[in-house]
């Protein structure tokens, strides 16, 4: 089993390593990270980068494709190389997945239409024009697709497929080996939980940002 | 403010993501990954790498460390280049954190004497001969040293670490912006909630590869 996690200028790391960390550890799975071209591709911070080791052209039938987001979905949005391979991914692939605002890509792709899908609670209503029926839900699954609202979500979005794919056990043994029994010290992961003041400065910041 | 998250061969990469996607979002930070050599750093599966920017020597004084961890700690806490630079930059630091065996990278500096401290759950008792007390909580405060729990911990340590630097409406912020209202599918993220005969398949598993 083949798992391409996508990556592309300025991609939000923990989006990747979320799936990352959890669906590599699938029984005989091989987990490469593809771009358009190989080598480091940065984060949305700059501080960081990942390194690509395949281009696109050579990884052309994966069994899972992983899409993480970013605070400009925009520009990929209308990146044709990239929306074309992942139209061509997606006609091989058992299952097609995003984390955060990588649903717009894959919506932009033509891929959601007709379809239940969530994304960072900020960026839903743009799943809307392009064809899907945004949720407010965590992790989203609808046939093949599975899509995971912002950031940290895909923590849970990799548990959730690897238990779909290797059973509870197995998901279950992958929860524990991670530790992930999460303490947050705050309860302000959703516009519903945090204070009215906070949801109100990140959905204006966001406006300032986001195209 | 300057954050340095080490890196060497075979880190677990969410350790280093889970505070990087939250740390960085300190005003005013720089984030800074470091490493002996400069360039890809690869990860314990191999699939991944991430860049070190600049060598140990090239940051000599971070006000925040940041240690994560991997499944074989042994290689580096016999690393004398790694250990002197942990000492060095803990005699400049205003905080010196770790994720998972990352603690026993502190320890094996000598900077974990006579503290509280927690580390991945299968490697607590590894923290005793190195003078620490272990602890089972998540995230451990002992003066200015800020340990975590395995791998997924990493996000609720720098959470509360943001809290501490930049008061409580920050970390929340970061917690909303990144969606972080865990929903895992299943309860089996500790050795005290996983069923028996999982816990007793990664104690096994451990036996295997640690040295």
């Amino acid at each position: 089993m083949q798992i391409a996690i996508v990556l592309y200028d300025r991609f939000t790391a923990l989006d990747a390593v979320g799936p990352y960390e959890t669906l590599c550890r699938l029984p005989d799975a091989e987990t490469v990270f593809v771009a358009e071209r190989t080598g480091p591709v940065r984060t949305d911070t700059g501080s960081l980068a990942f390194t690509a080791d395949r281009t696109l052209d050579e990884v052309t039938a994966p069994d899972i494709v992983v899409v993480p987001g970013g605070p400009d979905p925009g520009t990929q949005m209308a990146n044709t190389a990239l929306l074309d391979w992942l139209r061509a991914a997606d006609a091989a692939s058992t299952w097609t997945t995003s984390v955060c605002t990588g649903s717009l890509l894959l919506g932009a792709a033509g891929l959601l239409k007709g379809r239940r899908a969530t994304s960072h609670w900020l960026a839903l209503d743009r799943l809307v024009p392009l064809g899907a029926e945004p949720t407010g839900e965590r992790v989203v699954t609808d046939g093949k697709y599975v899509t995971a609202a912002g950031v940290s979500a895909g923590i849970d979005m990799g548990l959730t497929l690897l238990g779909r794919i290797a059973g509870d056990d197995h998901a279950r043994t992958v929860q524990l080996a991670t530790e992930y029994d999460p303490q947050p010290p705050y309860d302000a992961g959703s516009p519903q939980k945090a204070p009215g003041h906070i949801v109100a400065r990140l959905r204006e910041h966001s406006r300032l940002i986001v195209s």
